[in-house]
């Protein structure tokens, strides 16, 4: 169905790029093979660091000619394959378009290049007195990655996910077409939303080269509160109060002992607090006045609730070591193991605590280690399957029997397969079987209508 | 293209829907060959009431087949003729779809029936403590309407727009197949987003039968603040100003004293102060000490800023005047004229004063009335043109220009054809301008996927 890129087709591509933005066979790093958790696994034939709207429209011009596949990579760090390159061809890495190129103070919106990281955006702009809101746990990730999984991250109570924060984005079609969706204007009911479709798409339907992303005013403070419960149950039971009461959180996250005892170790550092099974953390942003009066509220919910306390977490150390604990919760399972995979169902807010419980009840039954910890405000899970000592074959067959029984008991929870993290290679059958085919076909449809040669990411989110 | 109804089609839907609820002919009311502002005008050959999900089914599987066009109509409060049958065929109404089906507290979501109008849906969540913060101008339009244009409002500034709310959708293609989108989570990377992408499809891609909207605490207390400025300028410089700014508005209205003059005129009522030219209305919704601190912050930028004054619109008669007033706008200026057709671009923020002085400029240069008010903080503005005196033909000629000169304009300021209204039948060639043909090209293959016969609304949003 592809064509392999041939002498010809790499002469042709370095009358458009320097030479010493090409790499080909062996000159490409293993990094670009894979991706943060590897299970998926391919060389791309050549890669190549673009570095504008231009580049990239000649080259997918060419290889939409030529039945090339082409593949988009950020910074690599998705989880689910979505940026490797299955079926080889050639690479697009917008590393290099990395510049940030408009604050507008006027219009509340900051324009970047895709290969800006979001740690960076996010200092560039609080730095002017702004704030970008969306916070995956992935501070290395690009923008450009962030849009095209619709990262969301822990603010997504108060603040939304990627999605309500792009604006506008400047696309280049599998054809070398370049359109404009959206832009700096507040609200469009201008036609079908391209611009929501591409947002989520990863890599599939065209390549973003520049993006407008709305900021708002930076608030003035942010306090946290960690609040430890003797159970599970109780500390779950708590957040959909927490959610129905106006005290506007920024963030519902939930934990367990297990996870911040890997974290120590993976840190070398105390957590202010171990003694408690289950854990709610909650952050508050806005003016002082504001955030005590939310974080007082909360706390006497919480207490009411059966916490044992409510700690603020408002010194300077105390808040590194609650917020470096919890961003390295995934590193810090990784390394607890040989191996492992991940689920990032979501659910309804009011199935959690079911959910986590049957997680426990597939790790009794399998024998097999799976720690978690979720945003529980948003009903978003990160469930972690550890290899521990089993064989890689042996891993394989639990692995598929423990997604299988998740996905479907996410279905039946009225969940669905990702919160944030995409579907990419490793999950597109549990979204087919979650989907059914009606939607499915309406997305080969609309794949076809973006991309009729399947040049741009085949394979990936459906089987193509 | 399309085949007519005949006897026979009559028949089978006779045995799929109770006679009383089918209307044929003459016994069709002249409301539904148009909709609020009737410049499209088309009936339908039979009109449908539907009452479930099953029966829009039946109807779309069969109409397919047999290649009749169907249009889906709410309470016809549309400005674009989007729900007016220009093909004649089935019309589908959904007003009988009108349960609120359930109110989850726990994940905050209440579910609906396209039916239900917004005024209704307020109420009803707010009886319960709930907030369903959309608020488009027209209280009377059906939420399946406000879902199939993505209406705003004037809440966007703080709270988005009904796309922000809808957390699932029951929706009805065109081959009568039922699928669900989305549901009761909060965060959703699950494949390309079939919901949003239905936000906004104007009844030209499937058809709504339920609604899962996302709801939130009701805010303790609401308050506005009303600023007279000596000119339009100062009023909208200062727009951007309190955007940036940490006040947290939930609107941000503009309006001059025309406007105004038409209200008091059309609701024979006074509003509190029409001495100055030009007004800026602002709420804060939250805590009691949040919205005292916000309004106080605000009112110092305004007076700043060269406003005159900043009242307190407090006591309950004084928020019934000017509230009154507010959404009386667009009824008042209709009634000051013998029609006239209306323009809801969307500019940057930072463009309105522009955009409305080159109203100005049109109107002076057209020798017609063009009166406007808008979301200033959402740069949306509503813009009506005055046929007066005129003869059909002469005002015909002039809105042509007018628009023509309007969106150009817009386009140029980085603006889009609609902020609110959606494009319908009335805007497809100012949208085909606007976003050029590899955009209408992309719709029309979205089209295709999800109607193949076009059997759906068929010309709308772009020429089929």
């Amino acid at each position: 169905m592809y064509n392999k890129v041939t002498p010809a087709d790499l002469a042709y591509l370095k009358s458009l790029i320097p030479e010493s933005r090409i790499q080909v066979g062996d000159e490409i790093l293993s990094d670009y093979a894979h991706d943060e958790l590897s299970g998926t696994e391919n060389y791309p034939e050549v890669l190549v660091f673009v570095t504008s709207t231009q580049e990239v429209s000649a080259i997918l011009k060419y290889a939409n000619e030529k039945h090339i596949p082409v593949t988009t990579r950020g910074a690599g760090t998705g989880l689910v394959g979505s940026s490797v390159a299955v079926h080889g061809g050639i690479m697009l890495c917008t590393s290099k378009m990395n510049h940030i190129l408009e604050l507008d103070e006027k219009n509340l919106t900051v324009t970047t290049e895709p290969g800006v990281l979001l740690m960076e955006l996010a200092a560039y702009v609080e730095e002017k007195g702004f704030f970008y809101p969306p916070d995956p746990g992935e501070k290395t990730a690009t923008i450009g990655g962030n849009i095209s999984t619709n990262a969301g991250g822990m603010r997504a109570v108060r603040y939304g996910v990627t999605r309500d924060y792009v604006r506008g984005l400047t696309v280049v079609l599998p054809s070398g077409e370049v359109v404009e969706m959206g832009g700096k204007t507040v609200k469009n009911s201008s036609g079908y939303s391209l611009l929501n479709l591409m947002i989520g798409s990863e890599g599939t339907l065209g390549i973003i080269t520049k993006a407008v992303l709305k900021i708002i005013p930076l608030p003035e403070t942010s306090l946290s509160l960690l609040v430890p419960f003797p159970t599970m149950d109780e500390a779950l039971d708590t957040v959909p109060k927490l959610a129905a009461s106006p005290i506007n959180p920024t963030a519902i996250e939930y934990f367990s002992r297990d996870v911040i005892l890997f974290a120590e170790d993976y840190l070398s550092k105390k957590f202010p607090d171990t003694s408690s099974d289950a854990y709610i953390l909650l952050t508050f942003d806005g003016a002082p006045g504001e955030v005590k009066a939310n974080y007082e509220k909360a706390a006497a919910i919480c207490m009411e609730n059966g916490a044992i306390d409510a700690y603020f977490v408002d010194t300077p150390e105390r808040k590194k070591s609650v917020w470096d604990a919890r961003g390295a919760f995934l590193e810090a399972i990784k390394s607890s193991t040989t191996m492992m995979d991940e689920c990032d169902v979501v659910v309804p807010r009011s199935r959690i605590a079911d959910f986590i419980k049957y997680t426990h009840e597939i790790a009794a039954d399998l024998k097999v280690r799976i720690p978690s910890f979720g945003h529980a405000g948003d009903g978003n899970l990160h469930i972690y399957i550890c290899r521990d000592d089993y064989s890689s074959e042996e891993f394989e067959e639990i692995l598929n029997e423990a997604f299988r029984r998740m996905y479907d008991r996410a279905a039946e929870y009225g969940g669905l397969v990702s919160g944030e993290h995409g579907i990419g290679y490793a999950k597109r059958d549990y979204l087919a079987d979650c989907l059914g085919p009606a939607q499915i076909s309406l997305m080969r449809g609309i794949k076809g209508a973006f991309d009729p040669n399947h040049i741009l990411n085949p394979d990936k989110v459906f089987r193509t």
